[in-house]
């Protein structure tokens, strides 16, 4: 029988979803559950064996029938090696062997790679990004991942940790950030901050979803927090544009479900602030794959680690 | 008679720099004016011309044995239109075909390229950069350039507008800059920023070598200067690191002559603040050619230009 299954797992510092891809990465199956009680490293890693296991089973499937098991991480992976350095937002993770762990305990090839790269893998080979030599893709929630695409390959750097837009400063007075910095663009933007800003503003707890529907019903103060937060992104991309001199940047994630009153300060911003050169080139869209772009980027990954 | 000499010229805010260079890049003769007094474009141009044909008659050559002229341009080129775009630090430049007005009065080959890309050319050709496969190179002078060299090669952008470094924005509420940004980097660190800085505490002006000269006599004052200027430095450096996780960083540009006491802050800067993984691995020189680099690599760049 043809493998014709992948598993493909997007891990973050919320959810944890699991998918089975058939041909053409077309999505079967899907779970997603809260990682937020896993809090042990050990019951991570039993919750995501037990999660493969029971998606298998609940679509009759065979393990013959699949090709290989990809995750995308919230960190820096060593993906030839197969290793964990660390996740900024899950703490008791360090140096930490996942793929020799999962292969030896589902018998399956395993490959890793960090969620922002897949997710830009995934845009780059079907989504928003396809077709343009450099660019950026950016994932908005928990974290605030990035990965780049240079002359068209992705480009991972010296320990494959490239990407990280989340951790650029845009403020060296600003809040210290999880991973040693002082005022990361992450502090700024990411999923905890605006929930923390609406629930200042609102006096109750209000949910991205619920923060982006006040925002589209004309709620002025929903509206501030995007147009905040849309600038901060924005100070910080036109930063990059001004290094980078990229032809496209594709933003995915929860936040970027804000919609048009977030892409509006953002491209405003950029154009304002940035260049004229680097800034008249620009082009600023949303992720096409929406929230199942790292799931899909995981089953590329598995397909060409598979080729060779 | 083999054309065995290229003229090489360097472009700054403050001076210019001309060379005539022979075989393997050596420099046989050089000479830099100030170019404060030449306020508008066109006496400019005139005056670049005039050291060229200057330079090649006080050397005794003929225009025959020149393969062509290299000018290094503190600011964004179109290099295969030989256009500048403007100058960010000299007014009165925008969309200037200096190539062809060039050609027209010297009857020479003119190749032009921004500063900062032939800085880093001539680096990882013949200096500090040699054998790193992903670097940044930068210059700090008036303005603050920089250039990368992704996978071995010089990283251009879509618009060989790429490696601003001095555009990145480190404070959002930062001074205004003349790039239409706030808080850039070059605002903290630009040769004016640190001069007007020396010259409020000392209350008398200090030029760039004497406060360099001071620091390294353990004068106080002239050490926090050279401190604050190599933190911020730092705290984008470590951005860039979190972003691109490079494996080296050259500096060079008058700036970079303060020496151990600048260095020694930078490093620290990148380590406390970069990121765990990207911080451990990369390398922060000072530029190895010095203030000739951007001759050099204006010699390089007509070189190549010329083999096709």
């Amino acid at each position: 029988m043809a493998k014709r299954f992948i598993i493909g797992i997007d891990l973050g510092g919320t959810n944890l979803k699991i998918a089975i891809l058939g041909p053409k990465y077309k999505i079967r199956d899907k779970k997603v559950i809260s990682t937020k009680r896993f809090t042990r490293k050990e019951s991570l890693i039993s919750a995501i064996c037990d999660s493969i296991n029971r998606i298998i089973e609940n679509n009759k499937l065979k393990k013959t029938a699949i090709l290989g098991i990809g995750l995308g991480l919230p960190g820096p992976i060593d993906k030839r090696r197969g290793l964990v350095h660390f996740f900024p937002n899950i703490p008791g993770w360090k140096e930490v062997n996942l793929k020799s762990i999962l292969e030896k305990r589902l018998r399956l090839p395993v490959f890793l790679d960090n969620d922002a790269k897949l997710m830009c893998l995934a845009e780059y080979k079907l989504g928003s990004a396809l077709g343009f030599k450099n660019a950026l893709c950016m994932t908005l929630g928990t974290g605030v991942g990035g990965s780049i695409i240079i002359s068209g390959s992705l480009y991972r750097g010296a320990n494959n940790a490239a990407g990280e837009i989340g951790h650029l400063p845009i403020n060296e007075k600003g809040p210290r950030c999880n991973c040693g910095g002082n005022g990361c663009l992450e502090t700024y933007i990411g999923n905890n901050r605006i929930i923390s800003e609406a629930k200042k503003m609102f006096k109750r707890n209000v949910s991205l979803e619920e923060l982006s529907a006040l925002a589209k019903r004309e709620n002025k103060q929903a509206q501030s927090i995007w147009l905040k937060v849309g600038m901060h992104l924005g100070i910080a991309l036109a930063g990059i544009v001004n290094l980078l001199n990229l032809d496209a940047i594709i933003i995915g994630g929860g936040v970027a479900n804000a919609g048009q009153i977030l892409f509006d300060k953002v491209r405003e911003t950029v154009k304002k602030q940035a260049m004229s050169v680097q800034a008249r080139h620009i082009k600023i869209f949303k992720a096409k794959l929406g929230s199942d772009a790292g799931l899909i980027g995981a089953a590329i990954l598995v397909k060409e680690g598979m080729r060779g």
